[in-house]
């Protein structure tokens, strides 16, 4: 019998050419699949709730698969990860009802970047933060961050690349945290994403951060749904996929 | 004119052989000896403040350095940043009185130690923390951590091949905290340390914390002045020099 089969993983995003498989670069969805083929035995196919960029990390990404493995979980749980590298790991699983799909029922996901004020680098966090000597004000971002609440058109902060049509998102919650070691932490809800959204919003936002950009211009950009507006695209070493909701 | 320089540095400890320069094995004296040797073009030998082993971090180690270079402070900081590797950073530097030593001036050191506690291991922390799927009793730890309060004799946590005669040190003040992310954090400050005794005094702690060692049977390890009576080393991967006292 066929069994449908969810798991929440965690990944450093550091090493791999991101979540999607492809020829020629190591991915994610490649090692996991390999990882999970071995234990079940079968050709498995793994079904991400989206794809993460190439240096990006999750802390909570969803996938399913299906097995016709009779394997209980927590046996599946134990052998995957034995075969997975130390920066990818399965932290969930669960058999689950057979409609479920990791991408097409996800209701919203929420992203963390973290950025790194200080006056020199980080050696610890280089691959967890993008740095700036530069000091940010927070509430001047906070307050043009919170003007992407709601159902907008994000043609400004998506890739030129996009290759998907419909750019209007609904975002639910904007914030922005700042904790002891200097590191300003953003955080997104929103029903999607469309490519490098979150890295261009927060490379727009810094702008404002450093008060080189106006609110009112932050919303004339928003507004002028052109990619060409919007600023630098903040690297993706920053970039955690917090969590999918369904 | 000799000058005397302080520096405070950050370092990610996973790729190096430790602190102090030995032949065949990459370490961070090295590294950071080489690079200021490049900037100032002299031979430059650089003091610790202490030793870190090999995988061990350090959020602020201090060391010191004599030079006859006339270049100023934030010219040197930039300069040998720009050569040192993405897991080293010199954070702060600084002109001192030609008669300061970061090893023999240095009143205390403090240490911290992170586990993490999970259901299974982190992917992100996997070089930050040591991973215990058992659930540990911080409460019980702690009290048993206070145990080693005031001036004692440390030779049951002291490595095996140490070296040095006086075991007796004095330690000002011992705390564990328990973050969200379910990650223990132990600090203590000491005014020097054996080698070996923060993992030593840890490994013997989180049998306390899994509720497998009483509080009296740990100030028995204590007293005993034995390193045979202590439990398991913990790993360097968790270990981070956090501050230097002068």
């Amino acid at each position: 019998m066929v069994r449908n089969i969810k798991i929440i993983l965690e990944y450093d995003g550091t090493r791999y050419h991101g979540w999607q498989r492809q020829a020629n670069s190591l991915t994610i969805q490649e090692i996991l699949e390999d990882g999970i083929s071995t234990i079940t035995q079968e050709d498995i196919r793994v079904v991400g709730s989206g794809r993460t960029d190439a240096g990006v990390h999750a802390m909570n990404q969803v996938a399913n698969f299906r097995t016709n493995s009779n394997i209980k979980e927590t046996g599946l749980l134990r052998g995957i990860n034995s075969l997975l590298p130390g920066d990818i790991v399965v932290k969930e699983i669960a058999e689950v009802d057979p409609s479920f799909h990791a991408r097409y029922n996800a209701k919203s996901k929420i992203y963390m970047y973290q950025i790194y004020c200080g006056a020199v680098r980080s050696a610890l966090y280089r691959d967890y933060a993008w740095f700036t000597h530069d000091t940010l004000d927070i509430d001047k971002m906070k307050e043009a961050f919170q003007l992407l609440l709601g159902t907008l058109d994000f043609s400004s902060f998506c890739a030129a690349n996009c290759g998907i049509q419909n750019h209007i998102r609904t975002v639910m919650s904007v914030d922005i945290a700042m904790d002891s070691r200097a590191m300003a932490k953003f955080f997104i809800e929103a029903d999607g994403f469309l490519k490098y959204m979150v890295r261009n919003i927060v490379g727009t936002l810094v702008d404002v951060g450093r008060e080189k950009l106006s609110r009112t211009e932050f919303m004339r950009i928003v507004e002028a749904k052109d990619r060409r507006q919007a600023n630098q695209t903040a690297p993706a070493h920053g970039l955690f996929l917090k969590e999918v909701k369904y």
